[in-house]
Parts: structure tokens; sequence; C-alpha cells
């Protein structure tokens, strides 16, 4: 971030008309806002949410509620505007684009080997990143996959260690049945791959997936042109974390939007550091939490630039 | 609330392209307005801001960091449009309506007698009902008094109990001198009125202020024209509280929009049996922490009235 601005934004957020912090979480969200874009006193214009779709082998072990065929379904939604993120997009003004990956190739089971080769994982990873506008001053990252909260967890257990148990919880909904047979999956994932999980990002290739390695590559571009950006739920998390293992600090440019109601969400923000803007008990991925909380961000600038400072009100500072 | 529209949100809500409850409070909150408005799938537009000052006799006793003089100048900064709450229903597109209350005659310091005449906490109960749009759909009320968290600290007490010590915090940033002060002004409250305070509205005259009771006259007015009301911070909830003893379920038309720092809101939230949808550390008043809920309503109502339906989509529904 910009030292300058964050110090003249530091500056004028103790001028303005309210007393000292009692705007709590709002101001260090400006403040933040602020040294990331280089003005210390901003204006958000250009909300870009990336939603990315995948397919995922281990769906076929019947680990989700939903059938396979649901993600494309759900793109034909979001491209006709009848999904969740479409309205919360619409309501914060923040454009949409969707990106389906290959979905007519699912990334193979990772219980029986690498998710990806090597060459998936980084066109995945390319394509995340060239989805993101540079002209965009925020960033929300959603994503739509059958079977990725699986991918997620085995993901993060690799990451952070504890097994299927410690980062596997119900997704969109699956039964006790359906719940054991995930536990089961990524806990074979992590036997399978034993060994080869040192490297974050082949951690990402073995056991993630294209629209989470799109997530990554999406945050990444936005650090490096300096766009803010607000994490979504588990999977988005999970994605992120590959980079916070990859580069302690590559999520300085990122706040947590929502802490969902998939347990192993509120361990992994935990294991991030990252405290989230909002908990609705939200499991819907999409990106649907964080662009809520685009609200939040959207009313802490507004304070922050908009208000007048104690001089300009002629009000008694106290 | 209209059984028919609460029965078709309900139906509604159940059709939506996502996995069943996947937008956890969103939903809830939705088809708790749907029933207020009486329509299954309701749209928000004109959502309202009443906010009241008043001042405080207590204030001499120096239970604030801010002289009393700063009542009257906020509220002119609220008419110039410089303060958080302009900001704030700005950027959520509520219209907002300021009130002061005869601030020129602060009500009698509480430890001394009653904080209001009979006249004068109907004229100002009556005022905040006259404030309420009956063509708004969406109530949040705020407030702005020098001293005021000191008279809904007495309040509290008075109606659920405890003293000084369970009820009184920092407010907008008093010292350790000043906090014990308060919580002996507080308990000096109390006492003077001890046996008074059985009736609800008596302890709103006795020991609350005229900002207070046009709140509460307010989310009365509110009630009775069928608007929904998110409930700002400690002192705002602590006016709710007043109806909320006089009449079981008078506050079946509100939601708690933020649970602030003082920790006597969580408190009294908790005695109302109330869960706010946001926690950001806010302990400002004005309404702000409810017009920051007001984004996280417009999400919520932009899902349940905007999204297809599985049908509509022709996504399978799992």
């Amino acid at each position: 971030p910009d030292a300058a601005a964050l110090a003249g934004a530091s500056a004028r957020n103790a001028q303005l008309t309210k007393p000292p912090a009692s705007l709590g979480r709002l101001e260090e969200l400006a403040i933040w806002y602020a040294g990331w874009r280089s003005e210390a006193r901003p204006a958000m214009r250009a909300p870009l949410v990336c939603l990315f779709a995948g397919n995922h082998g281990v769906a076929a072990r019947g680990v989700s509620a939903f059938p396979p065929e649901v993600t494309a379904q759900m793109v034909g939604n979001f491209e006709a505007g009848g999904a969740a993120i479409n309205q919360l997009a619409g309501a914060f003004g923040a454009r949409l684009s969707v990106t389906p990956l290959s979905l007519e190739s699912p990334t193979a089971d990772f219980t029986q080997g690498p998710a990806m080769s090597e060459a998936e994982v980084v066109e995945a990873f390319a394509t995340g990143w060239a989805a993101v506008d540079p002209a965009a001053d925020l960033l929300v990252t959603g994503e739509m996959g059958i079977g990725n909260t699986t991918a997620a967890a085995a993901l993060s257990a690799a990451l952070f260690g504890g097994g299927g148990e410690a980062w596997v919880g119900r997704g969109t909904g699956v039964d006790d049945a359906g719940l054991a047979r995930k536990r089961e999956v990524v806990d074979a994932g992590l036997a399978a791959h034993a060994g080869a999980l040192d490297d974050p990002l082949e951690v990402l290739r073995r056991l993630g997936g294209r629209e989470l390695a799109a997530m990554a590559g999406a945050i990444l571009a936005a650090r490096h042109h300096r766009i803010p950006v607000i994490l979504d739920g588990f999977i988005c998390c999970a994605s992120a974390a590959v980079l916070a293992k990859a580069a302690p600090g590559a999520l300085e440019h990122c706040v947590a939007g929502h802490s969902g109601a998939e347990a192993a969400h509120a361990r992994l923000l935990e294991a991030l550091g990252l405290t989230a803007l909002l908990d609705l008990e939200l499991r819907l991925g999409e990106g649907s939490g964080a662009a809520l909380a685009i609200g939040v961000l959207k009313g802490a600038l507004a304070c922050h630039s908009g208000m007048a400072t104690f001089a300009e009100a002629g009000v008694s500072a106290g």
C-alpha cells in the first residue's frame, strides 16, 4: 500500500465529525482501501465480481447434494441474470463477469491422481488473471462448481494440517452419508498425494480445481493492479490460502467479506489471520457474501470521503 | 404481519436457484419484510431515516466526552449534509429527516426529579410519530444527544434490572473518571425514582429524554403503518425496549441492525431477544449502524424478488 495515502487517510479520519474510532471497522476499511488505491480520499466507482465455474472429478463420488450438470446449468443462470450473485452485484453497482472453465472436462478424481496437469492449472490460473479488468477498483471473486467444497477442504487440510474431519462440512447440503463420503474422499486425496504437498501451488494442482486456480490468479492479478479484494466464502478463501502460503503478505490487499455457515470457513479465516466483515450464515458461494460486503465498503468510503471535518462543520471536537 | 404474504414469500424462497437456506439470514429477512409489506415479492423503494436530537440535564454532570452544545452543532452538520448518517443514508438511497427537539431546553437532571413532565414526554413521542412518512417502506430511527448513553443506561437498568455497573459504558469516549461519574449518575437516578419505575412509559418520562421518546413514537408509528424498522444502537434499542416492555410483541416489525461497541448494547439486544445483522464495532449513533444494515436488507430483497426459480432457469433442484 501507499504510505502517503495511508497517512493522509488516517489524518483525514481523525478530523471527521464523529468521536474517535466511533465508526469502528468502517474506519480501518476506508484507510485500507485508500492505501491500495493511493488516494487519501478515495471513491469506489468500478467494483467487479469475477465468477469462475469448474467441474470436479470427485463429484462422481457422491460428495454433493446436486448432480454435476448443475454447474453448467447455473452458468446459464448467471448469464441470464437469474442467480443470487446477479442480484447482489446489481444491488451494489458491481459488474459481473462469468467465466466457465472447460466444464465439459472435469478435473481428474484427486483420490486417483492429480486433479490437474501442469498445463491445466497454469491455464486456469492465467484465465483468472486475465479476467481482472485493470480499470476495476474493487474485486470480488466467486465460484460455482459441484463438488468444490470437497476440493477446498482437501486443499485446506494439505495447507494447514488436519484431515477430512477438520475441514469437511455439508457444503450446499449433503446428508450424513454424504458428509461421511466427503471426509473419506478428502482423506483418500491427502493419502494419495502424501509427500508431494509441500509446495502450495502443487497442492492447488493436485487437490484443487480450475475455478480455484482461476480465483488465485485473479486475486494475484488484483495485487499487481493494486485493486483491493473482498474475499468470499470457504472455497474462495481456500484459493487465497494458496497464495498466502506461497508468499507471506500476499493477501494484504484482501479483506474477508463474510464468515459463512460452513464451519471450515471460520477455521480457515482464523488460519489466515482474517476477521470477516459479515456473519449472516450464508453458504452459497458465487461471491455472494463478498458482494454483500461491497455494501459495507461502500458505506465506509461514503463516510470517509464525504463527511465534514470538525473545522468545516464548526463542531467542537470535545 | 400478513400470513398470506409470509406464506407466499416462503414458497417463493424455496423455489429460488440456490441450495435450501444457503442465503442464511438474508432469507428470513426478506420473508419478514414481505410479511409486513403484505407482498410476497416485495421491493424497497422508500427507506426513511428519522433522526432526533435532544439535550439532557445530566450532561452537566460530566458524563460525556463532549460539551452539550455539540448536539446543536451536529444538528447543523446533519442539515448541511456533513455527518456520517448523511453519507450512509445517501449510499443506500434513504431519505433523511432531522428533528431537533427543544434543544434550548434540556431535560431535567434525572437525579433530581423526572427528566420530563408528562406534557413534554407526550409531545416528544407525538413528534416522533408524526416524523414517520406513511409512504415510507422502511424506517431507521437515529439519535444525537450529548449525555444520552447515560439516559439509555438508566432506562435499561430500570426496565431490566441491574445498576450503573451493568449498563454504563464509555459512550462516545469518556475516560475512567467520566465512566465512574456516569455509573454514579445512573445509580442516583434509579434511587431517586425507586418505587415509580413499574410502568415502562413512566420510566421513559423519568429517566429518558426527548429523542428517546421520539424514537419510541416513531417505532410505534411504523407499526401502525406496517413499515418494517431496522433498530440502531444502544440508545435506539433502549427506546424500543420501552415499547417491548409495555406490550409483548411490540417489536415484531423490527430487526436489530447492528451490535455496537458499547457492551450494554449486546446485553440489551439479548434482553430483547434480538440478534443483530452486523457487528462492526460502531458506537456513533445517528442511526449509522442501522443505515448500514439497509444494505443487507437491500441485498436480501434483491435476491428474494429478483432471482429465477429452478423451473424458470432450467436448473436441477438436487
